[in-house]
This record gives structure tokens, C-alpha cells and sequence, in this order.
């Protein structure tokens, strides 16, 4: 065994913050010594590193083939939006001005106009579109594009959660009507809920934005939003019906059927980073990081037990390896600088949900032991069933994530009926659901006197004749109040 | 029928340059009309078109498993160079200052510190591995990052070849031994060669730049040359070794197995959007784009000939789609506003490799026609046939446009012995392949006095002893000249 450097020792210390007491250092520490990113130097960015591209990547997968099932094409535009164009959709300059980062000059000459770098893209792209669309056979135009957008937040960096600059995927498309733009607004936060709950295994409330609340433009937005251990209320995905705000502003009219001219009806929608960050949050413990399998860009990883005299471990754990490859992603540790124990933390550090020790004693029994990230069991498993025993294996810890997020989701939606157990229930954190009348004022006062703003204006709930927890006014409007990141 | 509106009368016209009599305005027809990509209203952009971006996912999708598979990372870094970090190594800053965009204003607020949009990421990703490599274990460190940059370049704008923004692929490796770093420059060069000839059908030459145009800051630039059918080069790709030059400015240091603490080495690879370029020019014809099949986002497209009294042929058309899609990506078009032969037009137009035409007779005869978009050569294949038959149509396309560059190539080499015949053969267009004696002086010369600098020092040539072209000194080393992209 090599002697250790400092900076390994340094990283043999893993977390040691506890989720529970000091939820918001717990979240850095796993971040940053689990490698998923680090600060940069630059205030307000971030470097993703291996681990965290690599689970990017596998969000990239999934949702880009869903997106391309529904029609929708990939396509690239400028980084850059002239300040003209931005200014163009008063509403949508006015919320976005205060965080553009601008480009001023380019090569050793001051620009003739300032160019925003893209904070998000449909001012520069409707602009393109109104050359794009002219008939009604020319729509619906679906398309959709991965990059990084920079927003100038002022507020402190958190990685994942609040930074300058971050990467999405933002879908743009143009209808005929009002209705087929409704659809696929719908359509489209559908395929977010579905992938948030299934993949990240984290469940979500979906619904509406406020007006207050709302995309900048947008007719309405409507929302994933998910619920963080520390009682937090954390969007996942948006999807908006931009009804043709922007297409009046932006000129995109069409020849119908009919032969008259018409206006486009458009959405917009789109997931970012941040759901790294939700996943991280929701599923992690004082070991690290624990990777929902069906996103985990390492679904085991094989650490065999062996010195200089059994080196037929290693080949034993090659051959398993070889055999495993074919239907999951695998890793095998076979370090000999690190002890079994060493790489055990790292790899529970890391949050790979399954690992596989085989050791002399596996090898004469001809069996493998298992052992589960996210509950710590250790299952014996015949070698002929590994395969078998993997799958399922994996299977449950997917389900366990999204059954025991679900629960705390469950028992953190609190009813409250006036404005005493409003702040009571806000203070100790969750969804607070009450009956709203629908008027910002109140929505606002709410939000001033309890520091919960209302997050999703829910689909799936009764409507019930009820009051509105501030006025007091008749009202079937369920909101769901949170604290938000 | 319906009634074609304007825009596709305009569409209807195709393309209407030759590319033989005016190459430019050909190549600029071509990308516009297919659909690739268009101009931006900012100056110097572009906007990627699904088609075009489509294929930009094609060359990702293969170069990345192959980038992998040599155990490169993927990850992602700042945007934004900080003006500090950019200066740090002079010659790297001096060759990209006159061509970087500046951030100046976040939000409201004037920048304490300006901000370069990457032009490259050497500085600031090398600022970062400063803090990540510490012992040899941490060696090699393979990253790799796909992204866009941005370079203020004052020249006319040419979609794909010449634009302010591109995206690229851009590989960042740390190493232990000068050795180490200069294998990985080979092998990634040798994957861009590959790549480059056996997907995008297009033959290079693999070499050395010269002194004068190697990347600022390398010690050696690899490169692969393409020739372009105006008889100009083009740049596919290139494969640097740093050397320790921006290690010992960024202080990547780390301690080896004898305890003792030396600089690193390093590598930076990279190809772009610009290799779309090269593939529409050597392709394409005057009935528009030729994609090789291996790159080509529809294989082939059936188009069945029918009315409203056959739908039958739809139906078949439909089966046949279904079946040949498990292995090939297919496109039926089955729009009943257009005739067939506006459709074989449009096809032709966007470079589909095989069109596959079905009517009554096929029907009746249980055969197909295909018709190959490289020869216009119509083939009758028997349906039972049709998935094997298509495979090798697929594969000779593939094969006889790779053969027919090669050709054009091979035809396209002029050896020359003195500065007459120099002359006359840069006239002509093509690589100049003549004698030279490895001083930039003559080198600058040459391209004042003919227009044809030095595009590659090729590694495949045999060293035989004779005089340099310009000075008639004694050398053995071979250049190949030609006016660049």
C-alpha cells in the first residue's frame, strides 16, 4: 500500500456535515467531494466536472429522445441577442434586463450596439421564425436546443442551484391555434413530470404559475415543482404558453387555410442543471451522494478483495466485469494503492447505488455480495444469478428513492385554513395548501407578512368552495405556498 | 393540388449555381436552400437549421464513443476567461486578442475585471487543473468539452466555415512524460483522420504545421488537410502538443513516483462545425447537397407515387418504412400537397443518399425502385430483397464518394522543384508539394510572392535529400503549400 498524500487524506475525510443539522453545508460538501462540480474562479460560475457532465449526459439522453418523439427538432442559434431585439417584448426585456451580462466590445472595437449574451432565446429566434413561417403547412414549427444561458444573478452562488451561467435544453414551438399551443405546453410538462419521477425518482407537484409568478411574456406558465428536505420548494421544469404575445411583437403570421393572415400561437419550455441539484438534495445522506439507478452513469462498481498472493480475485472480478457490461454500466475498481475500505467510502461518496465485493470467500462459494447505497443491506448472490439479482436489485433502490421522496412529500403538505396556522405550518417548512381568491395583492401581502410566495396553482386538485386564507373572500382556488429556492 | 404559395415557387428554383463556373455563390446556395443552416441578423453569426444540426448530432454521436473509449471525460467549463487568466501566456493571448468578444456589464454594473467569451478554454481550464493534479496518480487527467466559442474574426462571414460562433469539441489532456503527451497527440489525430475519412468520405493529409501557423502557445500543431474542389485547403482538424509551456504558467505541478515534483505535459485537440463545411463542398452537386450515408440524418426517403384512387401504395409505403426503419433511418414522405416530383427535388436538394420510389407497378411487381443520389442510377430491387439491397447501395455511395475524392485529391498534388513551376501550379489550384528548408522566412515569402502558404508538413512522405524551393539551401523536408480556408 502507498503511503497516502495529503490531498488524499484529505479526501479520506468525506462529508462531515450532517444532513439533518446543516442541510446547506451538507449540500456543498457533497457536491464538491463527491466531484460532481466546483466553484470557478470567476464569482457566480461553475466547472462541471467527470461525474456531474456524466449524470448531464444521461439526462440529455432520455429527454432528448422523448422530445424528438414528439416531432421536435434539435437546432442551434446565436449566443448573442441584440439589445434591440431583446427590447422588443416589453415585458420580457423588463425581466430579464437587471441579470443580462453584455458584450460591449469585440476584437479591439467598441460594438455599434451592446449584444446581450443569451439569458434564454425567444426573442432571438422569433426573430428568425417570422422569416421561417408563412403558410399553414409550415407549421407547427417544433424545435428545441441544448446550450448555456447566463443570467447576472446578484445572489450567492450555489452550485447547481444559482448560477451565472447554467445549461438547458429550451424548446420553442409555433402553432395554428391557441389549442394545439396548449397542447403541447401540456404535452411537454408531461414529459418533464414523467422524467423527474421516474428517472431522478423524485415526485413533483404540477400545475400553474401565478400571474406574479409567471415567464416574463408568457400567458401562462405552468410548473413542476418538487419539495427539498429542508422544506424548500425547488421548480423543476416550466412550460409556457406565450399565447401570440410574441408573435405580434415578432411578426410571425401565417396563411391559413382559409387564406387569411394569421398570427402564430407559441410555447416555450425547457429543464435545466438545477435538476442535478434536486436530485443531489433529495436523495443524498451523510455517506454522499446516492444516484438514482436509472440515471447513475455507474450503476455498480465491482471492488475486488485481493493482495499479491490471490490474483486470481482480479481476473475473477474482470470476468464479471466483462459479463455485467453488456447490460448495465459498470465500474471495477481494481486501485492497488487503496485499501477495500478506502474505496468502499469513495464509491458510497460518490453515490453508485450497487457494490459488488468478491473476495476469496465469494470465490469458493461462487457468489458475490451485494451491497445497496441506499439502505446499506448486504445480499449474498449466486454467481449464476448475478445477472438476474442485479436488475432487480437496481430496480428496488429506483423505487425505494421515489417511494420514500414521496412520502416526505406526502407528510410535508400541510391544509391550513387561516393565516395563524399559515405561519405555523410555513415555519416548520413544506407545501402549505390553502385557498386563495386569485388576487396578487393578497398573494403578495402573503408572501411579505410569511415569506412563503404561492409556487404552483395545482392540476390535480378538487375544487372545493372554500375562503381565501388572506381576504377572506369566496374562492375554489387551491394554492401551494413554499419558502423556494 | 393545392396551390404552391410564393415561397415554395421560390424553394421550387433550386439551385441555380454551377458548382464548377462559380463555386462561392454554389456553396452558399446550397447551404441556404437544403436548409443546413442561414445567416443571423448579427453580423458574422449563423443559425444551425435542424438539418444542419442534425448532422452536427451525427458527428458528436460517433466522435464522442471514440473520444471516450480512449478514457476522456467529458466536462464543462466556464464561458467566460477572466483578461488576467487569457494574458497569462503571452503568445496564446497576443494570437487571440484581436479576435475576442468582451463582457464589460453584468446586469447594470460596469465589470471590475473584463471578461473574454472563450475563444478557446486552454487558460481557464488550466488554471482549474492547477488544483486538481497534485500526484502522479492524478495522471493523466483526459477532458473533453463540447461547446461553443466565439472569435471576432473581421473576414467575410461563409455558413459553416467562417462565422464569429461555432461549435466545437475541444480535448484538454494533463501527462505525466513528454512521451505520454505526445502519443495522445497522435492518437487523437489518428481518430480525426479516421473519422473524418470513413464517415464524412472526405481523404486528408495528416501532418505538422509549420512554425509560423501552429496554434499560439503549442509547442507542435498537428493537423489533418483536406482539399476543397476551388483546389483550397481546409482544416479538418487539429492535435497540439503544449508541451509544459502553459503548465509552468499555470503551475501544474505534481509529484512523481520518486517523490520529486515536476511540471506536467500537455495536449489540445479539436475539430468543429467547420467539418460540415468541408463535406457540403466535397459532395455536393448542382442538384444540391450529397451526405455520405454514414453521417446522413435519413438514409433514404420513400416517396410513393399515388392519388387519391391508390391508396394502397400509401399503406404499402407505410409496411415498407416500418420494416427498414430497425435499420436504417427513413423518412416517408407522404404529403399529399406536393407532386412526386417536387419531392424528388427536395430530396435531391437535401442529400438524402437513396430515394425509394413506389407505385402501382412496384406494387404489381413486388419490387422497388431506388435511385442513388451520388450516380442518379435507378435500380429495381425485389422487396424480399430490400434490406440487403439497400445496405450495399448505402455502402457503395459511402465507398464511391470517398474513391472519388481521393482521386481528386491524388490529381490535385503538384510536385515542383522550382519557384516557376510553383507559381504555375498554385495557379491551378491544389496542394503544391516541393522542397523546403524550414525557415519561416522563406516560408513567408513563398505566400507574399504566390499567395500559398504552408498548410501541412505531411508525416507520410518519404525523406529523400534535395533544395528548398525558395533558398536552394540543402533539406529533406517535404511542405505541402496551398491557399487555405
Amino acid at each position: 500500500m502507498i503511503k497516502n498524500t495529503k490531498k488524499e487524506k484529505a479526501k479520506e475525510i468525506g462529508i462531515t456535515a450532517s444532513k439533518e443539522k446543516n442541510f446547506s453545508e451538507w449540500y456543498n460538501q457533497t457536491v464538491l467531494r463527491s466531484g460532481l462540480a466546483e466553484y470557478s474562479d470567476i464569482k457566480g460560475f461553475m466547472v462541471i466536472k467527470p461525474l456531474g457532465y456524466a449524470i448531464w449526459e444521461k439526462i440529455q439522453e432520455v429527454l432528448d429522445k422523448e422530445i424528438k418523439k414528439t416531432s421536435v427538432k434539435n437546432v442551434y442559434f446565436p449566443l448573442f441577442i441584440p439589445e434591440s431585439l431583446l427590447k422588443k417584448e416589453a415585458e420580457h426585456f423588463n425581466g430579464f434586463i437587471p441579470e443580462v451580462a453584455w458584450v460591449t466590445k469585440g476584437g479591439n472595437k467598441k460594438l455599434e450596439e451592446k449584444l446581450a449574451i443569451r439569458p434564454t432565446s425567444e426573442t432571438i429566434m422569433y426573430y428568425t421564425f417570422s422569416k421561417w413561417v408563412r403558410s399553414h403547412r409550415d407549421l407547427p414549427l417544433l424545435t428545441n436546443q441544448w446550450c448555456s444561458v447566463v443570467r447576472w444573478d446578484t445572489k450567492a452562488t450555489r452550485l447547481f442551484l444559482r448560477t451565472r451561467e447554467f445549461l438547458w435544453q429550451e424548446g420553442h414551438t409555433v402553432h395554428k391555434t391557441k389549442e394545439e399551443a396548449e397542447k403541447r405546453v401540456k404535452m411537454m410538462l408531461d414529459i418533464y413530470k414523467r422524467f423527474v419521477e421516474e428517472y431522478l425518482a423524485i415526485p413533483v407537484i404540477d400545475g400553474e404559475k401565478s400571474e406574479l409568478e409567471k415567464f416574463p411574456g408568457a400567458l401562462k406558465t405552468t410548473t413542476i415543482e418538487a419539495l427539498m428536505p429542508d422544506g424548500r420548494s425547488l421548480q423543476m421544469g416550466t412550460s409556457h404558453n406565450l399565447g401570440n404575445h410574441f408573435s405580434k411583437v415578432f411578426n410571425i403570421k401565417f396563411f391559413d387555410a382559409d387564406e387569411k393572415e394569421k398570427f402564430a400561437w407559441q410555447t416555450s419550455w425547457g429543464v435545466s442543471t438545477r435538476m442535478i441539484g434536486a436530485m443531489i438534495m433529495v436523495h443524498g445522506d451523510d455517506k454522499g451522494l446516492i444516484i438514482p439507478p436509472k440515471i447513475a452513469p455507474i450503476q455498480a462498481v465491482i471492488v475486488p478483495i485481493f493482495n499479491k498472493k490471490n490474483r486470481n480475485v482480479l481476473d475473477k472480478a474482470r470476468k464479471i466485469k466483462n459479463e455485467l457490461e453488456e447490460d448495465f454500466s459498470i465500474e471495477l475498481d481494481s486501485r492497488e494503492e487503496y485499501t477495500p475500505g478506502w474505496k468502499f467510502s469513495e464509491w458510497e461518496l460518490k453515490g453508485v447505488p450497487v457494490r459488488i465485493e468478491i473476495g476469496q470467500k465469494e470465490i469458493k462459494n461462487k457468489e458475490l455480495t451485494l451491497v445497496r447505497r441506499d439502505s446499506g443491506e448486504k445480499i449474498k448472490v449466486k454467481e449464476a444469478q448475478l445477472k438476474k439479482e442485479l436488475n432487480e436489485i437496481l430496480y428496488k433502490i429506483q423505487t425505494n428513492l421515489y417511494e420514500k421522496a414521496k412520502k416526505f412529500l406526502q407528510n410535508n403538505i400541510h391544509s391550513v385554513t387561516n393565516l395563524t396556522q399559515f405561519k405555523k405550518a410555513v415555519s416548520k417548512g413544506g407545501f402549505v395548501k390553502a385557498y386563495w381568491c386569485g388576487n396578487p395583492e393578497c398573494e403578495e401581502k402573503i408572501k411579505e407578512e410569511t415569506g412563503a410566495g404561492i409556487v404552483v396553482l395545482p392540476f390535480r386538485e378538487k375544487k372545493i368552495s372554500s375562503k381565501c386564507i388572506y381576504c377572506g373572500k369566496k374562492t375554489d382556488k387551491v394554492a401551494y405556498f413554499a419558502r423556494a429556492y
